[in-house]
């Protein structure tokens, strides 16, 4: 088996890449381990930045997400019982984000690129990298109990935090940088009305809750647990009782409650891989980097990285220029390291750590207090929230 | 002896409220342990915020201020070898810094008051407080080696983090909230004419320095050490090839060298006590709070806590309301913890933690990399460094 790219995973970013290079006439295969069902369901997040709306829609996969999506033009942060609107449309002169689920942007993606007669192998087996140090690459695999190979000029491994692709980088070449929070989100899935037309990141001394959505009819909130909790742990009873707590307002606000359809509790984590390139083999989403999910950049970060690669991928094949190429990794760093920052910061922003002093707890009161009360700080999240730009090099793309 | 408000400690804190209040018709008499020349000698911060410059010069004591201080309209801050100015003039819509010795203020309140009649009482011993709870609280020392007692309506302790005000409150009553940091602060004087026109915050792998300035032929410069360094660890040589290390550019600047004339190492602490007030004693100043000099805030504060105080007594003595006087801890609180806030952000911003992990180290260095890039971020940090407003409550002061 023969492309010009090899790429590993059916996730966003892999979907996203195979989309863009097809729009450049660049031809490409994708492999993905799980069911073309598996991957349409996978729940994850569901907030789109500004520049990744842009993208969907100007590369002709917009249509259903701008009538099912949810545009939000800002987002409340409770603390003390109180409720600060941020109104990023107009702290950011104009930028919104889209409410609309990762798995609604996969099925999009992948219906396109079926449609375009895409090739797409999924459930397959055993993937292995070979020969990235050279200029033709190889990616074996079992399908339909068969050994392949898919032989390339390039791999993109898109395959997620688990999968070989970023194994392939030799140990004394890449650097993987990380921290671990004690936090843990419990997410749901509940069957009520919306708490609130825009999403409530809520502080409280018993821990963050969130109160996100998915349509008109179901919820998605989030409490903040011990990572080390388990389902069994938190009974719906539990889980409404605590979400009372946390989100009610000084003035008696109550949530609605309603039957949950769904639950799961995930850790959380930074994570960077330096390098995200080697050979011919090239790092995209969370093969190379994972952010918890406060800042809700995880998908958006995905989006930029494949943005970067296919256009690095245009001028190698249409201009035989490799300068854009051999800069991937420090593109995208550059961007990934201010996403990872900020979430690092919404993390501890709005999360109780219960080994902090008090002296620590009365900063973090005041760094809330501060950025509902400054207009340059809020600015500066209202930015980071929507999205900082990819930013292409300066010198002349062809 | 006998006055309306008993000062203790004649600092910034002490000598700016009897100034204020001898503006308002109010008596006070201010007990000091040191020698005059002792106190006209104390070498502290340099850094004076718009809002103190504006009260200096509006309540006559400016006028030497202005012709021997420096405007400087914003600073330098230097990482991986490069500079970047933050204008905070133009990010703040016109607000500056001026650079004139906290000792030279002490000099200027302290002529002024000796000039207008004020009484200060140097070299004072065991000090202490009595019947804070009564509306006659008392104050004991010794002076000229005799027993004295002033009696007074109010106490305000202007004595410092080791002053004996702060202990006069019981211990179930107020609540201390602190943080070491594992820094140290190397300072010097040194005999060289000026590194750059304005304030360079330099941070490297091997540490944290600042080119600070005092008069056109004397420079202030700081080296992060380790806090538990002596004195006797830094040749001046060392020194000095330590500081050209950490403040070198890329383009080759050398920083210019000269005799080294005074040296000195202090640690680096945060420290708030709450309350600020108990029954007529009031705390102000460096008696209630500690703030690393990173964000150069320390006697700022101070400033800011005795404009309150002297406004709450001016509503007791005039109107016969003791609303803002029971109002003065929570006032005065609500910024210093945004100061405490942008203090602690601008120590962990700028200094090298060894403790910190390879993640964290690059999160610090995205850190900078957005608050030179982002103008929100810029626009935040210069509305910090010239300083928040002290904020009266929103009802009327009659």
């Amino acid at each position: 088996m023969q492309t010009q790219v090899g790429i590993i995973g059916a996730g966003p970013a892999g979907l996203m890449l195979s989309h863009l290079l097809h729009l450049q006439g660049i031809e490409s295969i994708i492999l993905e381990t799980k069911s073309q069902a598996q991957v349409e369901s996978r729940i994850r997040a569901g907030v789109l930045e500004q520049g990744t709306v842009d993208l969907l829609k100007s590369t002709g996969i917009g249509e259903r997400m701008m009538k099912e999506g949810f545009v939000h033009e800002g987002i409340v942060i409770q603390f003390n019982g109180k409720r600060h609107r941020l109104n990023f449309k107009e702290l950011t002169g104009g930028k919104e984000i889209m409410v609309y689920s990762q798995h609604e942007v996969v099925k999009d993606l992948l219906e396109a690129r079926l449609n375009a007669g895409g090739k797409v192998l999924f459930e397959v087996k055993d993937v292995s990298l070979h020969q990235i140090e050279t200029n033709s690459p190889v990616i074996r695999f079992m399908h339909e109990g068969e050994l392949q190979e898919l032989h390339c000029d390039f791999i993109a491994g898109c395959d997620g935090f688990h999968g070989p692709s970023r194994q392939a980088i030799p140990v004394t070449i890449r650097q993987e940088k990380q921290e671990i929070y004690p936090f843990g989100w419990l997410g749901i899935l509940a069957k009520t009305p919306p708490a609130n037309n825009e999403l409530i990141y809520a502080t409280h001394e018993r821990g963050f809750a969130l109160l996100s959505t998915r349509t008109p009819e179901i919820q998605r909130y989030y409490l903040q647990v011990d990572p080390n909790d388990s389902i069994s742990d938190w009974s719906d009873e539990r889980i409404w009782e605590e979400l009372q707590l946390r989100v009610e307002t000084n003035d008696g606000w109550k949530l609605e409650e309603g039957p949950i359809i769904q639950k799961s509790i995930v850790s959380m984590r930074s994570f960077v891989c330096e390098t995200m390139q080697y050979g011919r083999l090239f790092l995209a989403g969370d093969a190379a980097h994972i952010v918890p999910p406060t800042g809700a950049k995880g998908l958006n970060l995905a989006i930029g990285d494949v943005q970067v690669l296919a256009e690095g991928l245009k001028q190698f094949y249409r201009n035989a220029s490799d300068r854009l190429l051999g800069d991937y990794s420090e593109i995208c760093l550059k961007r990934i390291w201010k996403a990872q920052r900020f979430s690092k910061l919404m993390t501890e922003l709005l999360h109780r750590n219960k080994e902090h002093s008090p002296f620590e707890y009365s900063i973090q009161l005041a760094d809330l207090d501060y950025i509902t009360s400054s207009r340059a700080a809020a600015e500066s999240l209202a930015e980071n929230y929507v999205g900082l730009p990819v930013q292409f090099p300066k010198y002349e793309l062809v």
